[in-house]
């Protein structure tokens, strides 16, 4: 494989500050930049780096076909977007074959539930592509709360407000620390889970980790009947602690 | 409170370039700079910031009065600990009140399973205490091995290789993806609670990732019987993916 390379490079949860020494390099000196919004916005990613990018840079917004307008179980669901991630990746792979390098700015940490993966799995092995990791939007909100999330031996586990609530009930059951991201419209949903494991009077809610207008609220204080999608519950472990 | 902070500040796995940029200036303007160690060794996470320290820069080395020498169920273990922590404790409030700021070095995310959160605990509220937080271990260690950890609504479980076998069985068994931590002389009980759980086949070994000698290797392929304690397993989830 020869010609240009995709970086995938995570952003972490949201403050410039919190990238990685090689993420803010490949930024300050990129292209090619590549990102993903919803149609008619500016796009988290892309207002996180507003100002590192060089001006002469060449921005490819990659917005997506539908987000929360069709339900996840409809198949012209994965349609669409297995349509929109090939025309994506079109379009990189012949800027790396023309000898372009591009950054493709991930929020979070890229292969953590990230939207960068369906372009990896679709480029891997076709064109070099290289991957900076970064701090995740869960270790942006536990700093925030000022409590270590985990302790001698810990059990953590990290779930999906998308999941079915008897599911979110039988894995926070079994766990000392407890993460549950994709929150938005399934916040009703997480809080029965919780209440149900009697886990909610020692959970967070982090809204905007690492940004301006970040929040954190005990949920029991919590009055919204909705949250942010990209808000993060928190339990902390309480594990062995000499 | 006032006087000087204590900077609790995550280096990420291993790769200096990996440090967020917060990390990077605190270290290259540090006066005082604090980080456990074994006895007699270099350590770590202050071989991770070598050539990155102001020449006149202060070292505070801590060094562990014990490690794997007595089993963590001995209660001189905890003892011992303690009585350590509230040591370098003391030296650091000392120099907070003196007006002294001090970077306290931690390798991977300070608040995910971190020896710092036992200063932590005992300094907060009592001097100003900063956390910079970090690309993690793991994090590292599953974009060394070129495949996202998780997809959709993959759960993920984080384990220490330090649990009893059946509580790692009963764990392993109701989960997508999967990392087990504090591999060491747990390596061959981890590898008997995988096989139990048929995951042995999907799981991976990555031992000092994002450093020069990192490896990657299916886990059926490892022949060596121990690994270093700072060694990561790992199984991918296989979550949805349009």
């Amino acid at each position: 494989m020869s010609g240009g390379t995709i970086y995938g490079v995570g952003l972490g949860p949201g403050d410039p500050d919190l990238m990685s020494v090689r993420a803010d390099r490949l930024l300050r000196s990129a292209r090619h930049v590549a990102y993903f919004r919803k149609a008619g916005h500016v796009g988290r990613a892309r207002a996180t780096v507003d100002g590192l990018l060089p001006e002469n840079a060449v921005e490819f917004p990659m917005e997506y076909p539908v987000t929360t307008e069709i339900p996840l179980s409809d198949p012209r669901y994965n349609q669409m977007l297995s349509e929109f991630y090939a025309g994506c990746t079109e379009h990189l792979r012949a800027l790396a074959r023309a000898g372009e390098d591009v950054v493709v700015l991930c929020e979070g940490d890229p292969f953590f539930y990230g939207s960068f993966m369906h372009l990896y799995s679709r480029l891997h092995g076709k064109v070099p592509v290289n991957v900076v990791p970064a701090v995740t939007g869960m270790s942006g909100a536990w700093t925030a709360t000022g409590t270590p999330i985990t302790w001698g031996d810990d059990v953590l586990t990290v779930l999906m407000g998308t999941l079915p609530e008897d599911a979110l009930v039988r894995h926070m059951t079994d766990t000392d620390a407890l993460v549950v991201m994709k929150i938005g419209r399934n916040f009703d949903k997480v809080c029965r889970a919780l209440t149900r494991t009697g886990l909610a009077d020692r959970a967070w809610l982090v809204e905007h980790a690492a940004m301006p207008n970040q929040s954190v609220t005990p949920l029991r204080d919590v009055t919204s009947v909705a949250a942010p999608y990209f808000s993060i519950i928190l339990v902390h472990g309480q594990g062995r602690r000499p």
